[in-house]
């Protein structure tokens, strides 16, 4: 893997296990295009808080969205700094102590300050870029937004100026007096199971799944 | 699912969609004693961070463990607030229109200050708690901490008083006159997929891995 040896920022700096560190944007982009779910913090008069939602990448900047009503959006719009993060699970690593014990995963750091999306035409586009980045094609069978629903729909875009990526891969590396001792060790992949779609009940007719649907299942990998 | 309806605080009190939090510890327990990973927020000089960990909940606190190095040791053990987020996604769920989209999840939310524990005895009981919630007897089977693995290791807990979970389960909600619409609706179901294990080329010997990881396979439940 190529990468891109210069963060962006002192805080993007990987401090712990900077071998972990990763800085170029194919990494990142590719983390947050797997990703379904970020977790975002921000800090309000009560302290910080975390909330996980749903986010997509566009070009150089990565989207979440929300209820005009929830406490992430209201955030977001008072122009709070953020930090998003985007966690991919790959496995349980054993090792020989617990001390080595490990997990391999991919995660994204971004740090910033969101630009909520107010014009409506980039709203819609960023809105079915998230529909169709799940189910290409999907914007184009789904009922359009009517104007209540984007007003009451909060769209920010967070710059990735500001971000950096860590991922750890491979085997348990153990301490090497270790090795002999007779204890198993290894890894347990993980990732994500995609089942096969359930139709709503209330299908009014025999309408099937489209194939951008179905495909999900091949299309993201499992362990 | 029974809920208790009183959430412990104005903070934990599900904003956004109240029909959707639970405040009842069987729920909230259950979200993290399944998730193998939490987010956890908290904010310095330089602004709110984000930081995946692995978590544990023992008792009436959750857990999570990091290097004396790493950033969010550092924050925690300076008595920082901090905001813990533990999220299971569970599907995306297909509306006929994409307001009405959305994703089942299984979301906690923990607020507080973490207490670090630093005598030794009750140290090993938490990382033994957390090496056997993974897979049961196997620290029994490692190479015992030395004391400098455990100075170089800061565990905190996380009291349960302020925590609230929030829960999506079912089908699309659609507005009533888009259920006529020809579009197919429906969920497209997620979980962990966990792999055979792969054993370390460094093993000496055929050792077999033990049958407490070969079964979280079956453990751990998929889509």
């Amino acid at each position: 893997m190529t990468s891109d040896p210069t963060p962006p920022s002192t805080r993007t700096r990987v401090q712990r296990l900077p071998d972990r560190g990763r800085y170029d944007r194919g990494t990142i982009d590719a983390i947050l295009d797997e990703a379904l779910v970020a977790h975002v913090g921000f800090t309000t008069a009560e302290g910080p808080s975390v909330v996980p939602t749903a986010c997509w990448r566009g070009g150089d900047e990565v989207y979440v969205h929300g209820s005009s009503a929830s406490r992430l959006v209201q955030a977001l719009r008072e122009g709070n700094p953020c930090c998003l993060c985007a966690t991919l699970l790959d496995g349980v690593v054993f090792a020989r102590s617990g001390f080595h014990q490990s997990v391999n995963y991919r995660s994204v750091v971004v740090y910033g300050t969101a630009r909520e999306i107010v014009e409506t035409d980039e709203k819609l586009a960023a809105l079915e870029a998230f529909t169709n980045r799940i189910a290409p094609g999907r914007w184009e069978e789904l009922r359009p937004p009517t104007s209540q629903e984007l007003r009451a729909t909060g769209v920010f875009a967070l710059p990735l100026d500001e971000a950096s990526a860590k991922v750890r891969t491979g085997g348990p590396v153990d301490d090497e007096p270790d090795y002999a001792l007779p204890i198993w060790a290894g890894v347990l992949p993980l990732g994500m199971a995609v089942g096969d779609p359930i139709a709503d009940p209330k299908l009014t007719s025999e309408i099937a799944a489209p194939d951008a649907i179905t495909h999900l299942r091949q299309q993201w990998r499992g362990a």
